[in-house]
């Protein structure tokens, strides 16, 4: 049995070599991969089949059961997926910034891989696939953990990634799959080798995991998200985005959980909006939305904090866009505000002041989303506000280095009275 | 008195107003600082002499006190400086990224102040301008503690500067300035409010801040870096350039520390080196450089980690460029490593795989520093891979915000058999 430290120190060492690897041998790498999944057809649904029948024992809800399933159709789309993430532009290497400091001495600001990577996530198995391929193209070694429920898949997935990888010339150890609670434990103990965590899954594990490691974490707690309908709003489309933001897929962290209303439309759209929420939304109230609304709850400021990801909505009128963003940025979370206004310099002002992630101008809070936002596999979402934020694609798991191209420059000929002055010229952005 | 909490939360909420000044605002609170440190030029310089007549009764050595001075030079060298940064472009809303996601539908990603800045510097006073005109320009609210040494000069400094942009508009709180070492402590301990920490001093002060807070931190503790001299190298060019690099300024993070040789250029280079280096630079060997050095003493293990910051050097002989990568990324800090060679593939390679912020080919490791690299002003220099990496100015004191603009765009318009397709076209990257 390997220890979690050999499996971190050998990603370390393989993740070294990966950064090494020129665009074609990834590609080939990826290639493999998509062809050894299709050939291994029977293996994964086989394992996944297990999983099932597990999950069926163990009286597993249906809508989880249906995210463990990897069928013909889920295997082709986790396929197609591979192939076009092959098809992207080599993320490695690109010129950044480019400057001449002094004839003959040239700096280039070119995109690295981070190194190794520690991803934990949920039960579906394509997420294995997905986040190994993009850490591949990325040049970046990973260390996986998925859902129990989907042992079986996942070690078979794991399994001919790895094989199929190493036939290609890629280095053995770039992928590793945890299988215990324990593991992933110790994995946030290596900081000596592990370079970023991404922890996909329930608020309070993303918060665990937080707490619990000195690496990196790019992730997000909670899902606040909010709806402020304007004094200016056309008031069929605020409807429309309100119930949009709120009950297109309620279980997400993009999903709005308060609406706030400016005072003067509150009359006539809270009205409109109870009907539209009928049997459908419980709605609870700030004091001015019960004035307007007697029949709903009232809201507490525990309310105005809660990621309900129910059928449940705040709602909160509030006296000017002011008034709003005060309240966005004191109870929300930082990840996705919308406003519905015709007023564009108040929605310019709004989304400048508004300190989150994604901050929209007439349109739903569902769209804060890696695959909407055209960012291809999305490895995660992530609201703080150092490296990447909002919607991570494979930029989040790319960092830089400087390059320097002298011919014996030394720094003493640019120090004193007398000393060569840099020219600081900008250079075409061209790789030397 | 007010609490480092209180003091915290005043530059959160300064800093989100910060975040929604224009470059004009700005500006002219930066045309107003430097306005009002010419003014207050005789407070400025009283401040400093009582902080110099304390240094005197410490004791305090030469190079120290020489760089707390501030007289009429070093202060226009300031104000300079200021100057220089105003002309700078508006760092913040710029366009990183545009798309067209669907007809109406476009999403801009935009550079956004990261928030609340806590910096911690070493005795300079023009560090202190530095850092608050660097962090006003980004639009972020910073927190600073300066060396005790510096304290008077540090607080008519900081009180110019927050009066001058008070008076220009800009919000109360934006700059703080803490006097005691424990009111650090504390504010390691706001995360709730404060962004990044930017440590700048000792290793040993770097690392304890990095132990003791759960903010992001932008530094770096060791400044191991290596002049790797390979097979092909030019012989006088590689002496002057390990002479540069370990001597041109001994205290300094970027000076090399191990200089390492490939074995068929051994016998030629080593006794050049000793010859150079005799009587100013000590050096340490392993045992193939003792073999040809006999009088130098033996380096140990230990001696490949060392930061000596002092005019000592350790030498060790590989057998190929691989082994020198080896050596450098077992025992290297991730801080700035160069090769000298006239195989320019060999460096294309030692550059692409050295885990470093800087990978130099021909030229010295001295000239990893922001300033040289035409960044502006330096905030520091950051050996970790998420955010910044390597010399950091402006760049690092900026996150990026997505920007969506829509007219009434739902996602359950898109979703099923019959939804609407993104476009996903690059849009021209210019604001809307």
């Amino acid at each position: 049995m390997t220890s979690i430290t050999e499996i971190a120190k050998n990603a370390r060492h393989a993740g070294r070599r990966l950064a090494t690897l020129d665009a074609a041998t990834k590609n080939a790498a990826l290639t493999r991969i998509g062809e050894d999944l299709r050939i291994h057809a029977s293996e994964i649904f086989s394992a996944n089949s297990r999983d099932l029948a597990r999950a069926e024992e163990n009286h597993l809800a249906p809508p989880l059961k249906k995210r463990l399933v990897v069928n013909e159709d889920k295997l082709a789309e986790i396929i197609r997926g591979v192939e076009a993430l092959r098809a992207l532009p080599e993320p490695v290497g690109r010129v950044l910034e480019a400057r001449e400091l002094d004839t003959g001495l040239e700096l280039y600001r070119k995109s690295a891989p981070i190194g190794v990577i520690g991803v934990v996530f949920e039960s579906r198995p394509d997420a294995l696939v997905q986040i190994s391929t993009l850490c591949l193209k990325s040049g970046n070694a990973v260390i996986l953990k998925g859902g129990s429920e989907a042992a079986e898949t996942n070690r078979a997935l794991a399994q001919i990634i790895g094989t199929a990888s190493l036939a290609a010339g890629l280095p053995d150890g770039w992928i590793s799959l945890l299988e215990t609670r324990e593991d992933v434990g110790l994995m946030l103990r290596e900081d000596a080798y592990i370079d970023l965590i991404v922890p996909r899954g329930s608020n309070e594990f993303v918060r665990h995991v937080m707490d619990s490691t000195r690496i990196p974490v790019l992730g997000h707690a909670d899902g606040v998200c909010h709806v402020y309908v304007d004094a200016d709003a056309d008031m069929t489309r605020a409807l429309d985005i309100v119930d949009d933001s709120k009950t297109q897929y309620v279980a997400v962290c993009n999903a709005a959980e308060t609406i706030l209303v400016h005072c003067t439309v509150a009359e006539d759209f809270l009205p409109a909006l109870a009907e539209r929420f009928a049997g459908r939304v419980k709605i609870l109230g700030c004091p001015e939305t019960k004035r307007i609304l007697p029949a709903v709850d009232a809201a507490s400021d525990d309310d105005w904090r809660a990621e309900y990801l129910d059928y449940i909505v705040a709602v909160r009128v509030v006296d000017d866009v002011v008034a709003a963003v005060d309240h966005i940025n004191t109870y929300g979370s930082g990840h996705t505000d919308t406003i519905v206004t015709t007023d564009t310099a108040r929605a310019q002002w709004f989304m400048t002041a508004v300190d989150s992630a994604s901050v929209f101008h007439n349109c739903s809070t569902r769209f804060a989303d890696g695959y909407r936002y055209g960012l291809g596999a999305e490895l995660g979402i992530a609201t703080g506000k150092i490296h990447a934020r909002g919607p991570v694609g494979l930029d989040g798991l790319l960092s830089y280095k400087w390059h320097m191209y002298g011919a014996g420059h030394i720094v003493s000929d640019y120090t004193g009275a007398a000393g060569r002055a840099f020219t600081h010229r900008a250079l075409d952005a061209r790789e030397q």
